[in-house]
């Protein structure tokens, strides 16, 4: 119950482990082709060019920047967490130009910045953010944020590394450019692919560059030869067959559950934990209105010693909880309830075992009294 | 029996459904210190710098270009091959200047050819040349090219993607540079990992370049935070876990044989193979004192169809071969003999069905005898 990766769903686990066969055997292209379109369902988009990065999500985000960014190009970076620093640094190496619209960690992304700042650069030509940061668990309006870029003719990245099956993405409804997540979050899968999708105006981009794609490996241009339609596929670099086994089975079980039932769920296990968590006295990071369900980051009570208790939690209760990040270090805790991770024993499993490990540590919290908070949410259904 | 993923040993499948724990799990990094460990075992090394990039092999090679080539560097390529190819694309994208050296295909880097290039271009940085070529089979002679390169006080880059496991790679003895190999050779490993090593001396053109690396994903600087040694790790991408589960167990599974009597087991049963191939009238693409045991090039003989042979041998025998690439498409057949794959069994597989289909379609060859050169070779042990 970590930030990612999450709790690996058995029939994924079953599937890594199917025999390896050939990266241009028709049976895999087929297998390509129906990953390809349940991508589609997952970030509900008609993009032709859905497919997944053969490399983990970071790899993602820098197959958006390297393809859309080109040496002189200015580009807003919404910043609330890690993860608008990763892509500051992104677009710094790709030669473009990073103008830093900064918020506070754990806060959404002011669309009124964004707007003051697009209003202040007209020549800004890509507007980068992210829509769920794992660092925080704050959630912002993409949907509001893509618009503003569009009114001032910017491409849009969106990170969804950690919204993806947890929590509303709309890429088609909300006209996003270019978007990447990851497999190791609400999809339930191992770590080490990174579903991208680009829109015509993004691949348009992509095709006018002036300049050549800086990284061989991650160039769209080379890698749609393999992944793009029909059945003669040209090699580029041999994909990780059984990583994409894993993938197409989450993704089977993503589109039998349903998307929005994945939603709920997710929206369910997150008012349990909350109300557990909150009945023993910790509180939240981030206001409820731009909470992720999916990431709850918690202040850690007052001299309680950070790592002593996740060391306890896992030693003890077999449970992993996340640190703090960056400015966050040492001051929250992350608990994932991503995908398959996202159910009601693992709510029960987390709040009485972090309740039993507070008080141990002699926290000042209020005993006895989540469980049934938790419950109370539970049985409501 | 293509040119990989190879046939992968199933106890490496099994540990790829381990469960998924977390990428700075305590046992994880434990894990990572033995694939390491493991790793130089199998590279021949003792540098510290020696381990797995979570992406395929090409992205092993843009590891090694883009951590050691800076803009404005001469790198001389020395290209028998489709790989050498890459490499020219990898040293362009990251500002360098290549600088080929052009043999013909099939055959093996010629030392003078590049004796003379060096003394010609005495500003030249690094030179990058493929150990293994997968497309042709060729072997060049490692550690006389580096030999060469040091004189001239390049840094060499070497590409092991196919040697690696199958056939001799001395790192520290032939005083290797940086090198990249892939999983799904000769480890018998699934696809999606790419092992690395540096010495000493890449690493100091790492640490002392001029300008940042230009990909965030590959740059050594920050991945070493997470790879490096101690304890504390800190994050910087989410490792694919279960994929190096895999190659943890694929390690242990070389460690149990020995490197030396895993090089003998693939040159026995490419003596069988060749055996039984040359019986039945067919010709090595490459000359024998530098041909492959693991990747066995063929001419296609006359007015055979290539894609025909294939897909009966797919689809009759389960039996996957690889196409020729590049200069060499449509003219050969790659069969390889990697790791697992490189077992009796397969031998015998692969001659009799390949006769079987070339006389259903009237192919010019000599029948009825290649099973026996094959019992012979195998027998002579």
């Amino acid at each position: 119950m970590g930030p990612g990766p999450s709790d690996v769903h058995p029939r994924i686990l079953e599937a890594m482990s199917r025999p390896t066969i050939g990266h241009l055997d028709p049976l895999f292209i087929e297998m390509m082709e129906q990953t390809k379109s349940m991508l589609q369902y997952a970030f509900q988009t008609e993009n032709p060019l859905t497919m997944p990065v053969s490399a983990p999500g970071s790899a993602g985000m820098e197959t958006c920047f390297a393809n859309l960014v080109e040496p002189g190009d200015k580009v807003i970076v919404c910043q609330n967490g890690v993860f608008g620093g990763r892509m500051k640094e992104n677009v710094e190496r790709c030669g473009g130009t990073p103008l830093m619209i900064e918020d506070e960690w754990g806060r959404a992304v002011d669309p009124q910045k964004l707007e003051d700042a697009l209003k202040a650069n007209p020549d800004a030509k890509i507007v980068a953010f992210v829509h769920a940061e794992t660092s925080t668990g704050a959630q912002s309006d993409a949907a509001e944020l893509v618009a503003l870029a569009h009114q001032h003719d910017c491409l849009t990245i969106v990170d969804a590394v950690t919204s993806l099956g947890g929590t509303p993405v709309k890429v088609d409804e909300w006209d996003i450019d270019a978007i990447y997540s990851g497999t190791q979050k609400c999809l339930s899968c191992t770590p080490g692919l990174s579903p991208i999708s680009f829109n015509k105006r993004a691949l348009e981009k992509v095709r006018n560059r002036q300049s050549t794609v800086q990284s061989w490996f991650l160039d769209l241009n080379l890698v749609m030869g393999y992944w793009g339609s029909g059945t003669k596929r040209a090699y580029h670099h041999t994909a990780p067959i059984n990583a994409l086994y894993g993938l197409h089975e989450a993704l089977r079980i993503l589109e039998a559950e349903g998307l929005e039932n994945a939603w709920a769920r997710h929206r369910r296990m997150h008012n349990a934990l909350k109300a557990g968590l909150e009945a023993m006295g910790l509180s939240f990071v981030v206001d409820e209105a731009h909470r992720l369900p999916q990431l709850n980051a918690v202040t850690i009570p007052e001299g309680v010693d950070d790592a002593a208790v996740r060391n306890r939690l896992l030693n003890e209760f077999n449970l992993e909880i996340g640190a703090g990040l960056g400015a966050l270090a040492g001051k929250v805790w992350r608990i994932g309830l991503m995908g398959h991770a996202a159910r009601a024993e693992n709510v029960l499993l987390c709040v009485s075992a972090l309740e039993a490990v507070l008080n141990e540590r002699g926290a000042p919290i209020n005993s006895g009294v989540a469980l049934s908070a938790v419950q109370k949410v539970l049985a409501a259904r």
